[in-house]
């Protein structure tokens, strides 16, 4: 016998069209219902005869290469469009830009540690562990310093947690409409930490009565500090020194970061070297001129750390576009919040207008992301598709207008609003907004 | 201020005896209890001035990497040393041989991508993704052909899970007393897996009345088959596309492999071609004279799917020795079992005499690795360090000895005897038997 059929996937859509369309649901909502969800008795595209074969490979006719021949694995030479990528535009150096995280190419909820958003503020760090240092002084009985092998020694603990900063979504807040979620939402990442709690080296040196809040301090060359309330470093913060098992990345802090689960990004100090106790914050620029929301009466909100109930869906999305035509198809995404679990998401494929709620997929960890799926049946019908997360605290994810609404127009950060896709008939995914 | 002392951390201990050293436990005994566990009042070394610096490092005086040098990240170049590693003199060739995971350089339950021990019967098979095809026939209604698009439609569900060959430990069952975690226990890994429930292309295709097995084959040069009862196909196997949130690597299957949850990994086929269902096993080479266990009267037990429960101590381990002297110390280990999740895992110091419940760290999943600590104060005694996990089933591992005792000493399989270290007074740490 010999094959009858080969086929070719397609490669990604690359329509890239940013201009800021805008859609009225109502003109969709028109064109009827394009899902029907539940479990479809459509069958996929093989047993309908689209794509079978009489044969199966013949793969095996070669030995294959052997063991080690790489000590450290890397992905298959097929999957070489699934990286971190970042946008040219937006600083000035690259030592003070952002890659993304693929999030249209992955799935679950873990982060492999090659694929991690990565945000620095004076580049990498190049730290020799051995060397390195934390220094813990300012108001407690007895200033100490650790090398990496002093903190081994303390009780270890492991969580799953996200990381998010500040900034994911910033560029939606004025309708940049990037082309796919990996711009739109890459700056968050999840992984298993490995790691002391802060508060067994607080204990060691002692805090003095007076002590409220900590200045965290980087050894990277913008030297990134944050003032941290005493109240979160003494209950689930850590200082981690693994990632998914093994060491941190250089990118991510090598050979130290802190956690601080729920909360945003920049204020995981990454290469982290110091430790100080005060009394009051410090008023650093990272807490003051930025990662602060500047509200349209020209007053700002500080101290705005937790990062709120979110989500996306990524796949169908403009990098993941629909490539099977009609019938069964999953969308899948992503849901997380600073404030714990997620209890519920939504998903609407008429912009909002009627939600469906998807199947959480487990486990359910507190501050880490949660995979979520809508299992559907596509008639091929145009879709406006949304999530919506609601977490444990009860909070709902706002649409965006109700964020520029409550806000203003000049915010960059903490940009939780829902997000759209516009689903062609062809296939092919858009990033706009409904009004 | 200057620098007042740099500590360099000493290589990892290069002790390599072998030869199979067996310990009176009352020797050891009579030395007096070597730890005293629970949270040790004693500082680190850093407290007790042993290491410590007046001053911080001065990386920061220096502009680092920007983003996305390496839009796939890679290991800092100081953790060069954490890589698999196999033995030379185990296989004929490197095809059919193992490489192990370096489980003392790891910590938490997920082991990354790049480090998950590979262990091949004819080497990596190199697939295509767009022309890989899974065939699914035999007593069927309709037989099918999937392509991996086809497979993406079906309702996705991610897992972690443990995966071990069923000959992991099995050199030690005669005493090899190879030195070190990695080679007497790395033939095991936990990741996430993204796929799809095996039950559902079985739906898919309708299973006739006297269905009972499935024959599942790989594409690889081996053309590997095994046969699975039917019962397990429809109760938790997945057919697997992703691990740890990417596409699964090369050497674990790519683009798809099953899942056999807590069954011996070699049923867990990797670039899964062929499922062909049937009303009887079908006696492969790989169920028959290999991985198969020869009792003494010379029967052999078959179809010992299940992994039964296990755990090791990976640090202090004889590649991991206590470099830091006497006081507090983490001791640290994984735990698994086939029957689901890990109830409680006792540490000895004194070779099995007397036994300390460990801390059991989160999150516990079903047939996923368990990691426990117990946090020590070590007066620098020479310890016979040993784990013994029990699982949520009540399974209690036993002594090698008592798997000698009842399985004779042909067998390789299914040792999931309990480990022991000698750690010595300087730290350094090895592999011995206690009678």
């Amino acid at each position: 016998m010999s094959e009858k059929a080969k086929t070719k996937m397609p490669e990604a859509g690359t329509a890239r069209e940013t201009s800021r369309r805008r859609f009225l649901t109502g003109s969709l909502a028109a064109a009827g219902a394009g899902v029907a969800t539940g479990m479809a008795a459509a069958r996929p595209a093989a047993a309908a005869g689209e794509s079978v074969i009489t044969e199966v490979q013949d793969w095996n006719r070669y030995l294959g290469e052997g063991v080690v021949s790489q000590p450290y694995g890397t992905p298959s030479q097929y999957e070489a469009n699934v990286v971190r990528r970042d946008v040219e535009w937006l600083t000035a150096s690259r030592q003070s830009s952002v890659s993304f995280t693929p999030l249209h190419e992955l799935d679950g909820i873990i982060t492999p540690n090659g694929l991690c958003f990565e945000r620095h503020h004076g580049g990498i760090a190049e730290i020799e562990p051995w060397q390195h240092r934390l220094m813990l002084h300012g108001l407690v009985d007895t200033p100490l310093v650790f090398t990496m092998q002093d903190l081994m020694r303390f009780p270890r603990e492991n969580h799953v947690y996200f990381l998010e900063c500040a900034a994911n979504s910033g560029m939606e807040w004025r309708g940049a409409q990037l082309n796919g979620c990996q711009y739109t939402h890459g700056m968050v990442h999840c992984v298993a930490y490995t790691g002391v709690k802060l508060k067994h080296l607080l204990a060691e040196a002692g805090l003095k009565t007076a002590a409220k809040w900590l200045l965290v301090e980087g050894a990277d060359a913008a030297a990134m500090t944050r003032s941290i309330p005493l109240e979160k470093a003494l209950d689930d913060c850590l200082v981690a020194f693994k990632m998914n098992g093994e060491a941190l990345r250089p990118e991510q802090g090598y050979p130290l970061r802190l956690v601080v689960p729920g909360w945003e990004g920049n204020m995981w100090i990454k290469w982290l070297r110091r430790i100080e106790v005060g009394d009051q914050p410090w008023q650093q620029r990272e807490e003051t001129s930025k990662y602060t929301d500047l509200l349209a009466n020209g007053k700002a909100r500080r101290f705005t750390w937790t990062m709120d109930v979110k989500s996306v869906i990524t796949s169908p999305s403009p990098q993941a576009p629909i490539r099977h035509g009609r019938g069964k198809a999953v969308i899948s995404g992503l849901a997380w919040s600073g404030n714990g679990r997620i209890k519920r998401v939504d998903v609407s494929i008429d912009g909002g207008r009627n939600w469906t709620t998807a199947r959480l997929d487990g486990p359910s960890l507190t501050k880490a992301l949660h995979r979520f799926y809508l299992d559907v049946d596509w008639d091929g019908a145009e879709l406006l598709l949304q999530s919506r997360a609601i977490d444990e605290a009860g909070f709902v994810q706002p649409t965006k207008n109700e964020l520029r609404a409550a806000r203003g127009e000049n915010s960059i950060y903490h940009n939780n609003g829902i997000q759209t896709w516009y689903v062609k008939a062809d296939g092919t995914v858009e990033n706009v907004e409904v009004s």
